[in-house]
């Protein structure tokens, strides 16, 4: 064969299999977002339309990976739970992290015209980069849930402030991080609904919470009869939600979904 | 801290520092590209624009990543190789692999709609995915990059056989495949020239040899003066070339840029 | 310092943590231990002297590592079990095997004179290899001293009947082989009952259980009065057991030490 | 099979296979060895047969592993360098560092009697750590080395003056170490000339420059004649050197051994 004369640098390509029986995450996180929010707009301190591309990234993802029981999103990360047991990619690593990141970009860059709107244009390339985390037991998945989740909490309420403070408090953004520094969850509470009227616990949900992707069967539309019947099918789908995934009590989302990471 | 609860959960977070002094060879790899390509009606044996596109998105990474000093590129694979002293990230495996091959994603999928043509829509997402190989010398990386070359040309002549077996000479792809198995260069050469009037050689270097991508000084037309006059600046910039990177003598690739990888 | 021109070498060494909250299973095995063993003239199938050396060794390691919950050994090899959340040094891989193989060599070899007999002087220096595997769950590392104590167990019946033919039958040892064969746990029993009138089950539990090593409080002799009365104190000393650990029923060694792993 | 029913534990067992191309560097090291020399009263600030038993059992584990080309000792410490090509043991890291340092422990164990003399007893075992360190060429081995010759010669001018002031300035050891804190290399030759009649240079090499290993085709003894005449054959044999091995210039040691690490 011609080719055999330099196929012995094929054994440098090493074995990274992650350890079995471990949940695997995988995280995505916007590399240099800050800077590209800035050049593409986004409205502040959330933007709907940038986090509902974040959340159909996602959910594409969760359709090509049936392994990933559950996704949570915040601001412009993502993270991907496979199941401790998935065999999927013989567990290599790369692989596993570089095809859910290239996925979640190439979804990410093609849904942007019809979610942003044909007028705010891509003007450069966005890059996520990606890496994997081993969770020996459900117990810790759930920790690290709940650690993103009370990130995007926190990352929320100091926004929330923040550009308050420089939008209609007309601080510079100096002034404003002078002022929230070092300050409480109720300080800055008081300070929304004192100075700006905003009611923190009222606004939405999406924003203090993150997304949540599972699959879930529900009825869809999938198509109407002659005479404009919807006729509808069960189907398993990525649906986004924006509870808490931090309480377990009866009637909390890990009570509901008792199954999910089993 | 309110956060702190969790933040546990970090230390699973392991380092995978890749070796210092090895030359770092990123490769990324289309996932499925055989229906992706037969979906958006790729042009057999060889889509020029298909090709293209690869450089374009090619040439995005070396711009954004200056210690990749040689790109190689076939069909639908690309080999990134930074130099063997590269700090950049701490030379973390998984943050290398997941930023080139998100970068070479979102540009892939980002310049599609402009190289493609508009006809060609993009019908779902493509996806890489990407490894790192480590090289411990000079050498070892000119024979990994020769084994490329020495694949693009043996897929190559297969690929053009079979295609003309099909296009022209009316055979099925299985009738094809029969006829091909187990034949030589030599076979492959007088087949194309007798049946089908196709001298191998004369094919463009662009199949027969790949795309070589290096960060090139050229001379680059930066405005026009008010009188019409272009107005030239010595810039470097991402270079594709179609040259043969397996031949070492006088005159020869490396011959002509001994310090690439120095 | 005079130091620092060579100091960039220091980089080389990379991080091997191991996966926090995983159990760490360390397990070492005599190398050459066949020939090792016909050198030393061991007693065959088993020498009662060579498994109490190898029990002494592993004595030595549970003293010297605490977070060592149980260890199993049988013939040539001995596994290490550390509970999941230990910390010695970081958790780093070749520190712990290493150590660990190092400690269970150098008493092997310091004891051999004192268990062995000073007639069987040490004809070459034995040496044992070591690994380390991860278990992310209790459940998992009860299936592998499980896996160990099957072994034990078939190993021991194959060697008895092997023996027995040979020592005893006037067998060749090739010829021996050949007569166990494919056979089965009953034939072998059957032939050692009616050739040999061995009955296995009566056999010492020693050699069909392997050594099962745990920490115990026990009273120990720790003087004597000097009216020549033993004073006896409460000490935790590491301690060898022939049981079974593969049932979890009540009164089995898992049902009575239920919180051993946790 | 009876077995198979826990066999699933083995495929947590991980492939470590070390990259190929490197030169692997094995380091080990004596654990807890200022209490170990106290203990079994070593000479400071050097025990000449603590020394040569570190020899011994060094020489031992080159007799065994070929690949080993060289290898470097000093205090409590060795390092052996495997060929950049070797290929035993699949090059799996905890085989290779587990079965160096264990042989390396068995023959310091097992020669203590006839090295330190029957009057020094172990009176505990020693144990030894090691790890693997990968070096891409072999300039970076020579600096490794000399980086671990120039420590040889830092640690023992230091701890000369140290004895020195202890053993015969009546200094406390802290006092001993106050009076070094800083100092320079000029400062400590001063002071072991001028206080205790020391010239640092004309100490014996083993204790400045630490002990090299390297297989040597050497003319050895076999057997006498009936005669009483030697018979002489050659052989290859380990070979301890107490000489440079930082300088490369013609006649030193590199330039003597141009191929070693070929």
């Amino acid at each position: 064969m011609a080719n055999s004369k330099y196929e012995h640098v094929r054994k440098y390509e090493l074995d990274d299999e992650l350890l079995p029986g471990c949940y695997i995450v995988i995280r995505v996180d916007g590399k240099g977002f800050t800077k590209f929010s800035t050049l593409h707009n986004f409205e502040k301190p959330n933007d709907i339309n940038a986090l509902l591309l974040m959340d159909e990234a996602a959910k594409a993802v969760l359709v090509d990976y049936p392994d990933i029981r559950i996704a949570f999103g915040q601001s412009d990360e993502y993270s991907f739970v496979l199941h401790k047991n998935t065999a999927i990619y013989g567990r290599r690593s790369s692989k596993l992290v570089s095809l859910i990141t290239s996925c979640f970009t190439s979804n990410y860059v093609r849904f942007w015209p019809q979610v942003m709107g044909e007028d705010r244009a891509l003007k450069c390339s966005p890059t996520f980069d990606g890496r994997a985390v081993l969770y020996p037991s459900e117990e810790l998945v759930k920790d690290y849930l709940s650690w993103r989740q009370v990130d995007t909490h926190i990352n929320n309420q100091y926004n929330t402030c923040f550009w308050a403070l420089v939008q209609q408090g007309n601080k510079t953004p100096a002034q404003a991080q002078e002022e929230l520094r070092g300050s409480d969850a109720e300080f800055k509470n008081e300070l929304l609904y004192s100075q700006f009227g905003i009611n923190y616990n009222t606004l939405p949900e999406q924003f203090k919470k993150g997304s949540v992707v599972v699959m879930q069967r529900r009825k869809v539309v999938v198509k109407m009869t002659e005479s404009g019947v919807p006729v509808e099918r069960e189907k398993t789908e990525p649906t986004v939600l924006h509870c808490d995934i931090i309480r377990t009590e009866a009637g909390a989302f890990w009570a509901q979904n008792p199954d999910l990471l089993k």
